[in-house]
């Protein structure tokens, strides 16, 4: 009997990491309405249906893709597992033992497949936020696929999936480079290829072109930060009340400084508290702990949170300075903070050390060339075969009326 | 010492489920804030107060209802349990037992009565899309109110009660016929008493009338997407980890694939992405693969939903074409997927098979009579009694005004 | 091996009580956004971005505040441990300790903390709705911090910290007393400091100044009704599934009972069935269960919420008599209500009798008493310093220009 107890209480323990594995997923999907709702506030209205059409439309491809070749990719167990590429075969299978703690201790196979690929999704939804408001929804469409499919998998495999990133020593808890930083440089080149929206840098003047609704924006942060729960904490792979909690609380922390350090940055330079700013300053904090969440005390995530929170501010004004039309300030927010956060666990933390701190920095670098090069090479091949733009009487118009064929909002009166 | 341990053991199980199903009840209960902002979002900006108040009372008529009579009438236990109809007496109580693993070992009672109550009230927020912008509020607040407290409940016991369905080996496992289908008969009844709204078909012509909301109407499937987590997850009735996460799986994988199936479909068809059908879409593959959700594999899963977000597109140019005014679709994705998602169950999966088949078929018909007599004698005599509709002139100028006295969005300009 | 056994069980018991404990720290976390979402829907479309904009940071502010000082002043432990203050230190630090089942059988010190801090954090945000539309942001947002990091965190500690209230016998389950009127005792005094918004009591007739968003105000009530199964839930320190269940149904049946007792009394009283009457009648019957929800059968319960939904409609519309202007009826619901809630422990269930009504209302007025000198001093010192309210013309613009140079939906055209 003995035995069998000893063998309940594992499979106990099993159950309770596998629930709030599922838990943490439920979480990460709430994360794709929070892109969504976060990025129509800060865009205009015109452009409002086209934004949503995309963000409803990417998780779907997104889970559909990795169950046919996403998850094979960036997991390859011992199947052909290399150090820079890895395969399993196509589509996702399980056997009993994917279903016990025999697989995992964690959770089950299709756990970790929902898990996974309800972050595979996100790094689309990053992109979407900065080529908004001039990009056709059909070529987003292919790209979102392509690079969800196969550009992402390859990145998470480098360290999740025992690459040559995590045998070098590379350290990103929940994907401040893996995640957040690989949809900020894919998104960096499409910005690059795009150009800027019309009347955007009009006469050499940096024309704002303010967000129709503030509450969807503010609903849309509220909900990532929720999401950020089953981000980060799902990412300990186990209910473990000590490393989960922990985690819990510096993410916390770090979002809370994050937003004072934005709002005081704000404050104090453009001369008003301005609310787009604190919304990027929380993000921030959430963006920059990722990469360490598991490695600070409170004491370091608020200081990681809240130097976010200042480079974010910065970030958003350098990236108008230089031209480079981000309509929600993705790149601000998941490139360079996201750049930051990974760095930081080299200068805070467990593992602070200059060592580590350039191993964090050949990382950030190996993953930077690879998305920068795959997606350079995707945006051009779409621009040469489908066009990447809408034209200009359809982004004057609005993508609604013009991929659409209709209004987001046809009972109220536009303003002038 | 060695009992002890073994029955800790079995009470830490226990805890387990139960978290599990009040975190699943958690996430039913949300559900209806995506009905109603789905709602809303897909009809006129005048008639929103209305639904709100509508969407925002259901779950409080639902669950005290439930509490009084139709958990009683759905799981009669061995009190009064006749196949047909059940009843243990009026009003929810408990004892010792019903806190313990000796009722249930994956739930209490309170637990158990909370879930339930739950999903009832979701059976009559279905009816409210579809018999939106005309009905009178009081009648439909007498509506519900039986249809949950009675109709939802005698269909619901014959299968999950263990009546007359059960026996013969009908196959439901979370409510594709016995709440989606239950609430989308009752729906038809109520579109065909009630009638178009005033200009939808006028001079034999299908008169688009859009909705005034579309980021409200994608947070309510996003909303509905994360309830069906806990709609689906839950009703494994345990934190089975093998169970739960493959039902995760099935559903997250329908609704990505219904999404595709419905945007393929609309875009050929109408020629244009339209995103009310990419919604539907994602709804339609959630319904779909609730039949039958822990029974399919990946494959299957996006096989179910991929049909029903064709089905769905159909469905919904197909109810207009006859002329049925239903201004959320929820006839299309409710009762037409729903009986699709039932029978599904004999197709496709393990359980396939003619005979399988057969029965599901039975079970649709039954419950598609039943309901269908119940709603429409109880629409019939409110109709004499109450009266269904509202005037003429209240339906033009929105029945915020005509029912509410106010407005929904009192500082914005209308658009004429 | 049976030791270890015995270990392992216990500790699974502390994962899964750890893990509901984080999970109801999410659903309370969400409550903010409830909150904000609710403030801004019964608001002029004016003032939105400012709401927003407080309702952001607060949260941040009292994560931050309550981890330099709340939870050292709140739970003091045994190192300074008087009956009216005590304190522990500045800053949250651990040790191995708190990271097990020894330092509590429910959760983690960081977890501990974390579910604390989301509390303490809503008390601010319950001021933020009575004094909307006329503060100044940088007047609120000292008196946010100050408010959160040190009175809200006394009174806290005199029940929750092993205080005098404790000794005595006080009883206030989740807070309705602690974290409701407290909440609403600063917003009394502040909106007496205040004054009315320009225009409400003009040649003495009561002004109705309808809030701009029906469908934020609703997305707010279902998102703190979602939260409350955090609050109440959480609020039982463990995941025992007796008392976890019994509060979740408790909780839910009596705002059910809380809407359709205010949706009957408005009916009644105003003639028409009022929304946002209902939606304060969900809040007030959460609100009044909070401080006995472990008590209460569902008989009581349901008697709890409806009461609760009538009291609040009464005390609206005498606040509005007295000319004392609560742009959201934050004083009704989380004051009057939460004194109503407090003493309902002493009239109804397990712990009814005329003894402990009596120190239920002792309870009240040592806290009433407490806050309103603490806050009304804290509100003297700002009005004398910082100032309290914007300037008239600040006010008639809209607190969006004038303090953020910004509009919330600079896209539509705004009603005359």
């Amino acid at each position: 009997m003995s035995h069998d107890v000893v063998n309940s209480v594992s499979n106990n323990l099993f159950t309770i990491n596998n629930l709030w594995m599922m838990i943490a997923t439920a979480l990460v999907f709430i994360m794709h309405l929070g892109f969504a709702t976060l990025e129509v506030g800060l865009t205009q209205s015109k452009n409002t249906v086209n934004i949503l059409f995309k963000n409803s439309v990417i998780p779907a491809i997104g889970i559909i893709t990795y169950s046919i070749i996403g998850f094979d990719l960036m997991y390859p167990g011992s199947d052909f597992a290399g150090k820079i590429f890895g395969f399993s075969g196509f589509g996702i299978g399980t056997n009993a033992m994917g279903l016990t703690a025999k697989y995992n201790q964690g959770y089950t196979y299709w756990t970790d497949f929902l898990f996974q690929g309800m972050f595979a999704a996100t790094a689309a939804t990053i992109v979407s936020g900065a080529v908004a408001e001039r990009i056709k929804l059909s070529t987003f469409l292919v790209f979102s696929a392509i690079f969800v499919a196969i550009a992402y998998p390859i990145t998470g495999m480098w360290k999740w999936g025992g690459g040559f990133l995590d045998t070098m020593g590379f350290y990103d808890f929940a994907g401040s480079t893996l995640v957040h930083s690989v949809g900020g440089w894919a998104a960096l080149m499409g910005v690059i290829f795009l150009g800027p929206r019309l009347g955007k840098y009009k006469k050499n003047r940096i024309n704002a072109i303010p967000g129709h609704s503030m509450p969807l924006a503010v609903i849309g942060v509220f909900l990532l930060w929720l999401g950020w729960f089953g981000f980060n904490g799902g990412s300990v792979l186990s209910a473990d009340p000590a490393e989960v909690s922990l985690v819990l609380v510096t993410t916390s922390l770090a979002a809370s400084a994050g937003a004072i350090g934005a709002m005081l940055t704000s404050w104090v330079i453009l001369k008003t508290p301005d609310i787009t700013m604190l919304l990027n300053g929380i993000l921030a904090g959430l963006v920059g702990i990722t990469a360490g969440a598991d490695l600070m005390n409170p004491v370091e995530a608020i200081m990681i949170g809240f130097i976010s929170g200042i480079i974010v501010v910065g970030s958003v004004l350098f990236f108008d300075k230089i031209k480079l039309d981000d309509p929600v300030g993705a790149l601000s927010v998941h490139l360079v903070v996201g750049i930051f956060g990974t760095l930081a666990v080299g200068i805070f933390g467990e593992k602070a050390g200059i060592n580590q701190l350039w191993i964090q920095f050949k990382g950030v670098l190996a993953v930077g060339v690879f998305i920068s090069i795959f997606s350079s090479a995707l945006w051009f091949i779409l621009k040469k075969s489908m066009g990447l733009r809408v034209t200009e009487e359809e982004e004057l118009d609005g993508l609604d009326i013009g991929e659409h064929g209709m209004e987001a909002y046809p009972d109220f009166e536009k303003a002038v």
